[in-house]
C-alpha cells in the first residue's frame, strides 16, 4: 500500500528531475560528451586515446567498423536515465532496440566502472582506454553490437525486432523494475516490434514492472529514409495513441535546450508511471488499461557528428548511420575532421591526466547495483531462485500394461503446471498463442486466469487483470516475453502448435547464440532455460492439414550448440513428466519438448519412465522379441509419440506372424543421446550405443521430424549407412492419422516391410508378411477414398 | 488518362452500389444464405444434403472439423463484393486472413460454378452437394482452411499473419487489379500482420492496383477475446488512422439492415479508391501518400448460429470459433438444433429440385473471369510472361587463370538485375530489406528508385514514388510482397542477409508448402519460382558478429519436397550469373541462392562457370593432383564460396608440400545434385557420383552450412561414413575472415590436417606437413591476440 507520502516525494521528485540545475545540465552534457567521445575512439583509434598530441594516421584502426549513428541518441538517453535512478533509487534496466549503437552502451559501463569490474584488463586509466579502443570489433576483442558480453544487457543488438518484446517479459512480475526500450525507426518497421506495442494489454500495475518505450526517431536506417521518421508527425502520435499510449513527444538538436527538455519530458513520463503504480497498489484503479506513458524522441543521426564530408551532408542523414568518415588512415582532411570532431568534446575536462574519467561525470553513475550496467535484473542468474516444484510423480498415468490405455499426455502436464503455478505465484508463467486450453493445458486456469487488461465481459472465462498465463495469438509475443522473462532471472514454458514454431524460429536461434556465448562469461549467472514445449504436432494435425504439418524446430535447434541445444520426444504422459520436471529445473538450455495432445497409447509407468529418461534411449524388451540377445536380426528403433506407436505396432505384427525374426525395439526420448559425446554433451558413449543398435545389424528408425535429422545425428557412429530412416517427407493433408503414417511411409506396415527388407536373416514367411503389408495398404487406400471414418481402432499390446 | 466522364461514370456507379434496391437486397441475402447453408454443410453432413427429410444421426459425419465463427462474416464480404464486380466490372481477388473460414470460400467457388467447373465431380446438383459436403476436412478430401485447392485463392488460410503482404504483393505492377484483404482480429495480434499495415506506403496509385483491407472484429479467437476486439472503438479508429488509412466502419447484426449499409460502405470505399487512382493516372496527384480508405467490419462471431447451447451463449463469442454444435450424431437435442439452424436458411428457397443453386442466387456472381473464384489474378502462371532477360554472359567477370583476381560477385549480379529491370518495367521487382547497396546490388537504382510515398527530401538518394525496388526493413514484407508478385504471375527477388533469412523461415516453408501442393493440381498453372538472395553470410558477417552468423535457412530448405527445393551455392560471379539466369527462367520452385557480397577471388571463365553449372557438381582438375586419375587419395569438395577459396588453398599447399599426394578437388554448385535421384530430381546418376567422389575413397567436404546437411544429402551413397564435413559449427565473433574459418574448424590448415588423415595412401612428409599446419594455426592465434589486422594475403593459384 503506497502512502500520500510516497505520492508526495514522488511528486516532488518529478518537478525536481523535470527542472535540472545548471550543474545538472553541465554533469549530464559532460557525461554525454564523454561518452561520444568514447564511442568514437572505439570506432576509429588503436592509440593516442586521449589526444595528448595530433591524430596520425598510425593512430586510426586499419579496419574501420561500428554505427555511429544512433549512438549519440542512445547514450544522450543513458545520462538522463541515470540522473534518474540517481535521484529516485529506481531499479531500472536499459534495452537498446538499436544495438548496433553498441560502443555508446560498452562506454556507458565503462564510465560507470562496471565494465573495468568485470573486464580488469579494460581499467580506468590511459591502458585500459586504448584497450577498451582496440577491443571494440576486433579479433579476439568484443562484438560490434550489445551483445552478451555487454555488462547490463539482456538484449543482444544483432537481429532487429524484439526490444519491446524483451522489455515486456522482464517487468512480468517484477514490480520494482523499469525497463526502458529504446526503439529504433529501422527496428519500427519489423514486424515483430510492430506486434510487441501491444504487450500494455497484458501488463499490470499492481503485480508488473513497468516499461517505458522511447521511440528514437532519427529519420533514416542503413540506406534511406525510414517509414515513421518520414510520416506526418500528427499521424505517428495518433498511432502511438491508438496503441495505448500517452505520448510525450521532445526533439530538436539546440544544447543545452535538450538537455532541459528531455530531462522535462522523462521525469514526465517517470512520474507518470509512479502515479499510475501507485494509484493501483494503493487499490485505487479502476481496472481499466492504464494510459502509459511513451517518448517520441526526435534528434539528429548521428547528431554533433560531422556535419558535410567531401560537401555532402552526413549528420541528420543515413550516411552517418555506420563511419561517417571512412578512408581516415589516407585521406588527412578526413584525419583532420576525425581530430577536430574528437576535440569538439574537450576531452581534457572529462578524463583526468592518468585517463580515468573526472569525477564529474563519474559522479552521475548511480551507486553499485543501481547502475543499469551492474543491474542484477540484467544477469538475472544471480536473482533466479529455483521453482518449487511439485513431484511430477504425483501426475502419473497409471500403466499396467504398456500399450493399453489411452491418455492426453499433455492433460497431465497441464496438472503439474497448474501446481508449479500455485507454488511459484511470483516466478512462473506460462506462455502459449492462445491454444492453452486446445494444447490440453488448461487445468492452469484453476490456479491463474490468462492475463488481459482490456475489458473483459461476463461471458468471457479464466481471463481479466490479475490472471499470469500469457496468451496472445503471437508466437513472437509468447517467445520473446519468455526470453525477457528468462533473462531477468525467472521460469517459464512456451507452448505452441508444432509447424508454428517456426515462425519465431529466429528468436529460438537469437536466443540459443546468447546462451552460447553466456556460458563463456563468467560473470553471467546462469539463467532459466528456454522450455518450448512443440504439441499439436504434425503427426496429429490430420484435421488441421498441411499448412500445420511441419516439425521443422527439431532440425533448427540442431544446429546449434551442444552446451545449449535439447530436444526430447517423449512417448507418452510419463514421460513427458518425467522430461518436463528435468527441464523446469535446468539452467542455460533450449529444451525443446516434442509431443502430441491428442490421446494416445501409454508405454510406461512411472518408474520405468524415470529409469528409461534417466538413460535418455533404452530397448523395450517387453515390445521386441530378442530376448536380450547380443545379436538380433534387426532393430526397430523410434523417436517420438505417433512413430513409436506405430514401431510397437510393427514389433507386434512381427512377433504374431513372423515369430523367429529376432527383433529388438529402442525409444529414444532424448535425440541428443545418439551424436557422439565429442558432438554433443549427451552424446552416448560407444559402448552404449552398441549395446542399443549394435555395430552391424540395420536399423529401422521412426522419427517424429524429418528423415534427415537422424542421419546427420548417427555421424560418426559404426556404419551408418545402416540406418533406414522414416519419418515426416513432407507428404500431408486433412485425412487421419493413420493416413499420416501412411502417407509417410512411416506406417506399421512400411516399417514391417522396412525389417524384412534391412533383416540379417529372413525366417520364412517373410514374403508372405509383405505381401500381406502391402494388401493392408492397398486396403487402406480403398478405405480412404470410400469412408470418412477415424483412426483404425489401435490393438492393445501385452507384455 | 482518365476523362471526366470516367469520373461520372465512377461517381454514378458509386451511389448506386451504395443504394441497393430490394430486389438487390434479396439477392445479397439468398447467395448469403446459400453459402451459410454449405458451409454448415460441409461441416456437418455426409448425407441428405438438401434436407429433403428430417436429420437423422448418420446423415450426420462421424468426425466434424471446421471453423464456423468467421465463415458468415467472410460470405457477407464475398456476396456483396461480387455485386460490386457486377456492376462495375471491376477486377478482384478476395483474400480470406481467417482461412480457417474454409469452407466459406470454398461453397463460394461452388455458388460461383468454378468449383464444378474445375472438379466436375463435385457437380451442381444433389451428388455433387454431397461430394461437396463429404469431401471437406475428409481422408481424400480437401483441407478445412482455404487452401491451394481453393479456386480463387493465393493466399493459404493455415499460419496467420500473411493475408496484407499477399495483397500488397498481388497490385504492384497490377494498376487494374483490387484486393479485398480480410483481416482477422486473431490474425491482427501477430507481429507480421501488424507490420504490413505500411504496405500503403510504398504503393504508387498510377502503376499498382489497390488493396481494401477489411478488417473483421468479431471479438473472440480460438478461446477468447481478442485485444482489437476489446479496445475501445475509438482507439481502434486512431490506430488505423494512425496507420494512414481512411477507416469507415460498419457494424451490427440488424438484418437487411447488415445488408444496406456494409453496401454503402463498401460503395463508398470503393468510390474513395477509384478517385484516388482517377486523380492520379489523371496526373492530378501532389504526390503524398494517399489516405486509402479500409473497412472495420463488427459483426458477432457465429453470426446467424445457434444462439445458446445448451443454456450457454455461443454466437458472439469464441464457442463459435469452431464446431459450435458437438456430439450432434449422439445428441438428439443437438441434432434438431443443427436441423432448425440449417432450415432457417430456407435451402428450399436456394436450391432447386435437382440440388442446384436458383438463378437467382447464381445470379449474383459476375461473368467469366470476372468471378473471383475464377480470376486468372488467381491463378497467376495463367498471366506469367517469361522476363526479357538480357545475355548473362555479358556480365561476367573476365578470369583467365582461376584464384587470381577479386571481385564482388553481387555487384554483377546487380548489373545483370539492372538491365533485367530495364526490360521488365512491369513485371519484375527486387525485395530487400534495406540492404540493397549493402548487398552491392545498387547498380539496379540505375534503373528504378526505391518505392517510397511517404515525404521525400532533396538529401535523399534513389527513392520516389516512381521507384519500383522494394526496400522496408522488415523480412516479412519483403518475402510476402513477394509470394503475392509470384502468385500473381511476376517475377523477383528477396535478397537478405544470410542470418536474418530465418526471420521469415516460416514464410518459406509455408510458400514452399503452396507450391508443393500445386503442382499437384493440374488447373494451377506453374507460377515464377520465389527466389531467394542470401549473402552478407556467416563467414563473412565477421566484422558484425554472432548474431549475425546463421546459414540455417539452407537447413530449412532442405525439408521441402525435392519437386519445390532449390540450393545452390555458386563460388564466384560467374557462376552466379549462370544460376541467377536460370532461377529467374524457372517455374514454381524456392531458389535459394548463397553467396558473400564481399570481394572474393574468381575461379572460372564464363564458358567454364556455364559447364559447371550445367553439371551442377564437378572436378576441378586445375586445382588438384590426381590427373584425372580414377583412384585419388583424398577427394577435397566443397560447397560455398569462402569454404571453396579454403578448399583450393588447402589443395595447392598440398600440391606444393606433399606433391605425390593425389588430391581430387570438386567444387558442388547445385547442392541437390548430392542426394540419390529417388531422394531429389536433382541427385546426380550413381555413376556420376562415383566418378566424382569414387566408392571408397574418404572425402573431406568442407560445406558453407551447417555440415550436418551434407550427413543428411549424400544418405544411400556409397560408404558415406567416409564424408568428413567442415562447416560451419557455431563459432564466431566479431573477428576477421580467416578467423572465422578457424574458429569453425573449416581453414585450409584444418583440410590439410584432415585430407592426411583421411587419405588412402600418404606420402613421405605428412608428418611435417600436419606439423606445420599446427604451426600455421598457432601461430595464427597469436596473430589474433596481437593484431587487429585484415585477412592474411591470399596467393594466387595457377593452372
Amino acid at each position: 500500500m503506497t502512502s500520500v507520502a510516497d505520492r508526495t516525494t514522488d511528486e516532488h521528485l518529478t518537478d525536481a528531475l523535470g527542472r535540472p540545475s545548471d550543474d545538472e545540465v553541465a554533469q549530464l552534457d559532460a557525461w554525454w560528451r564523454a561518452n561520444n567521445y568514447l564511442t568514437i575512439g572505439q570506432i576509429y583509434l588503436k592509440g593516442n586515446p586521449l589526444l595528448r598530441r595530433a591524430l596520425v594516421p598510425d593512430d586510426i584502426k586499419p579496419r574501420l567498423l561500428g554505427h555511429w549513428g544512433t549512438s549519440p541518441g542512445l547514450s544522450l538517453i543513458y545520462a538522463h536515465v541515470s540522473r534518474l535512478i540517481r535521484r529516485t533509487g529506481q531499479e531500472t534496466i536499459y534495452l537498446a532496440g538499436p544495438g548496433h549503437g553498441g560502443p555508446a552502451l560498452v562506454a556507458a559501463g565503462y564510465l560507470e566502472g562496471t565494465y573495468s569490474d568485470i573486464y580488469p584488463a579494460v581499467s580506468q586509466d590511459e591502458a585500459g582506454l586504448l584497450r577498451l579502443f582496440r577491443q571494440f570489433s576486433s579479433p579476439g576483442g568484443i562484438p560490434s553490437h550489445v551483445s552478451v558480453t555487454t555488462p547490463g544487457s539482456i538484449h543482444e543488438g544483432g537481429e532487429l525486432g524484439y526490444v519491446l518484446v524483451h522489455a515486456f517479459g522482464s517487468v512480468m512480475d517484477n514490480p520494482d523494475l523499469l525497463t526502458i526500450a529504446v526503439v529504433g525507426d529501422g527496428e519500427a518497421e519489423t514486424g515483430p516490434l510492430e506486434g510487441s506495442w501491444k504487450g500494455i494489454s497484458f501488463i499490470n500495475p499492481t503485480r508488473d514492472g513497468a516499461v517505458l518505450p522511447i521511440l528514437h526517431l532519427n529519420d533514416a536506417k542503413i540506406a534511406g529514409p525510414t517509414v515513421l521518421g518520414r510520416k506526418d508527425p500528427a499521424e505517428v502520435r495518433e498511432l502511438f495513441e491508438g496503441h495505448g499510449y500517452e505520448v510525450l513527444e521532445v526533439g530538436g538538436d539546440d544544447l543545452p535546450g535538450m538537455h532541459h527538455r528531455f530531462a522535462a519530458t522523462l521525469a514526465e513520463a517517470w512520474g507518470k508511471i509512479r502515479a499510475i503504480q501507485r494509484a493501483a497498489r494503493a487499490g485505487d484503479w479502476d481496472g481499466r488499461r492504464p494510459r502509459w506513458p511513451m517518448i517520441i524522441l526526435r534528434s539528429p543521426k548521428g547528431w554533433t557528428g560531422p556535419d558535410q564530408v567531401d560537401g555532402v551532408k552526413v549528420t541528420g542523414t543515413w550516411r552517418s548511420h555506420q563511419v561517417p568518415l571512412s578512408g581516415v588512415k589516407d585521406n588527412p582532411e578526413h584525419l583532420a575532421i576525425l581530430e577536430r570532431w574528437m576535440r569538439s568534446y574537450r576531452p581534457e575536462e572529462l578524463f583526468d591526466t592518468t585517463g580515468a574519467p573526472v569525477a564529474l561525470v563519474r559522479g552521475l553513475a548511480p551507486d553499485g547495483d543501481l547502475r543499469m550496467s551492474a543491474s542484477p535484473h540484467a544477469n538475472g542468474g544471480l536473482l533466479t531462485r529455483a521453482l518449487d516444484l511439485p513431484d511430477f510423480r504425483d501426475y502419473a498415468v497409471e500403466v499396467k500394461t504398456p500399450g493399453r490405455d489411452h491418455a492426453e499426455s499433455t492433460r497431465r502436464l497441464g496438472d503439474l503446471l497448474r501446481d508449479v503455478y500455485r507454488g511459484n505465484p511470483d516466478r512462473f508463467r506460462l506462455f502459449c498463442p492462445d491454444e492453452t486450453n486446445s494444447n490440453r493445458l488448461g487445468a492452469v486456469f484453476e490456479a491463474s486466469d490468462r492475463a488481459f487488461m482490456e475489458r473483459v465481459t461476463d461471458a468471457d472465462v479464466a481471463i481479466g487483470r490479475d490472471g499470469r498465463v500469457m496468451e496472445v495469438l503471437s508466437e513472437h509475443n509468447c517467445h520473446g516475453w519468455l526470453e525477457g522473462y528468462n533473462l531477468t532471472g525467472r521460469h517459464g514454458m512456451f507452448a505452441t502448435y508444432e509447424a508454428f514454431a517456426m515462425v519465431s524460429a529466429s528468436q529460438t536461434v537469437q536466443h540459443g547464440k546468447w546462451l552460447q556465448e553466456a556460458k563463456r562469461l563468467p560473470w553471467r549467472a546462469k539463467v532459466p532455460s528456454l522450455n518450448v514445449l512443440l504439441t499439436s504436432t504434425a503427426w496429429r494435425n490430420d484435421h488441421n492439414g498441411f499448412s500445420h504439418q511441419g516439425p521443422g524446430l527439431i532440425q533448427v535447434v540442431l544446429t546449434q550448440r551442444g552446451d545449449v541445444a535439447r530436444v526430447y520426444l517423449p512417448p507418452d504422459a510419463n514421460t513427458l513428466l518425467s522430461v518436463a520436471d528435468h527441464c523446469l529445473r535446468s539452467r542455460s538450455y533450449i529444451n525443446l519438448i516434442v509431443i502430441d495432445k491428442q490421446p494416445q497409447l501409454q508405454w510406461l509407468s512411472m518408474d520405468e519412465a524415470v529409469a528409461h529418461c534417466a538413460e535418455g534411449a533404452g530397448i523395450w524388451d517387453w515390445a521386441g522379441t530378442d530376448d536380450g540377445s547380443t545379436d538380433p536380426d534387426i532393430v526397430l528403433a523410434c523417436a517420438g509419440d505417433v512413430v513409436t506407436m506405430e514401431t510397437v505396432a510393427a514389433a507386434q505384427i512381427l512377433r504374431e506372424r513372423l515369430p523367429k525374426l529376432k527383433v529388438r525395439v529402442v525409444n529414444v526420448v532424448d535425440l541428443m543421446t545418439l551424436p557422439r559425446p565429442k558432438d554433443h554433451p549427451h552424446g552416448m558413449s560407444p559402448t552404449r550405443f552398441t549395446e542399443l543398435f549394435t555395430d552391424t545389424v540395420d536399423v529401422v528408425f521412426a522419427f517424429h521430424g524429418y528423415p534427415g535429422a537422424i542421419h546427420q545425428l548417427v555421424h560418426g557412429r559404426p556404419d551408418t549407412d545402416r540406418f533406414r530412416v522414416r519419418g515426416f517427407i513432407e507428404e500431408g493433408t486433412t485425412t487421419t492419422p493413420f493416413d499420416m503414417t501412411v502417407r509417410n511411409r512411416a506406417s506399421r506396415y512400411h516399417l514391417v516391410m522396412d525389417a524384412i527388407n534391412n533383416a540379417k536373416r529372413l525366417p520364412r514367411g517373410a514374403a508372405e508378411l509383405k505381401a500381406w503389408c502391402e494388401q493392408k495398404l492397398a486396403e487402406h487406400e480403398t478405405y480412404v477414398v470410400e469412408h470418412l471414418e477415424d483412426l483404425p481402432e489401435i490393438r492393445n499390446w501385452t507384455r
